[in-house]
């Protein structure tokens, strides 16, 4: 069974970004705001899907899909974007790394 | 704070193997075999590291970095990792997709 956690992605070659982050303690707004944006992104030109992941531990992976570097770049750059990536670093992540990937290849399993 | 579940990684670029997983219920030696799968990939030739979680409704996603294709090649061609894939297909994973990816950009926040 594929749940629709999962991204739908075309044929590679298209771009990942994928961000790793420690939450801090607390909730300050984080939940609505990570709910604004993951709507937002969806909006954008070039926007393929996500798939997003936080454990108990508060560490968290999400990878969003992109079709081009323009269009990471454009998002990046997205006025209201950069008022929660500016709390993001101030508020909401101890620590966080963000890796921006082309996708060569890519395999999955059926649905059983 | 940065903990440990973050990967240490080099100036880019180097490669990304991005494996996302819907968990089938139950344990069926799972994470006896991820706990094996974990250390045997860190002895591989161009392992760089690994950044991993999972939620609570079994949807994970895990992050491994590598220094070059070959190398992923060659851990995928393992043969104790071979016996894992093929559990994974039928005993562990209702789905999965997986990615291979070019790192070519990476930021980070430091430690605070």
């Amino acid at each position: 069974m594929k749940r629709d956690v999962f991204a739908s992605t075309p044929s590679p070659p298209y771009y990942a970004v994928i961000f790793s982050s420690q939450r801090t303690e607390g909730e300050r707004g984080y939940g609505e705001m990570a709910e604004r944006m993951a709507t937002l992104a969806a909006r954008q030109p070039g926007f393929l899907g996500v798939e997003s992941v936080r454990g108990a531990d508060g560490f968290g992976i999400t990878v969003s899909y992109w079709s081009d570097l323009e269009s990471i770049a454009a998002w990046r750059a997205d006025v209201e974007h950069l008022a929660a990536q500016d709390l993001g670093k101030r508020e909401w992540y101890a620590h966080y790394e963000l890796r921006v990937a082309k996708v060569e290849r890519a395999y999955g399993k059926s649905s059983s």
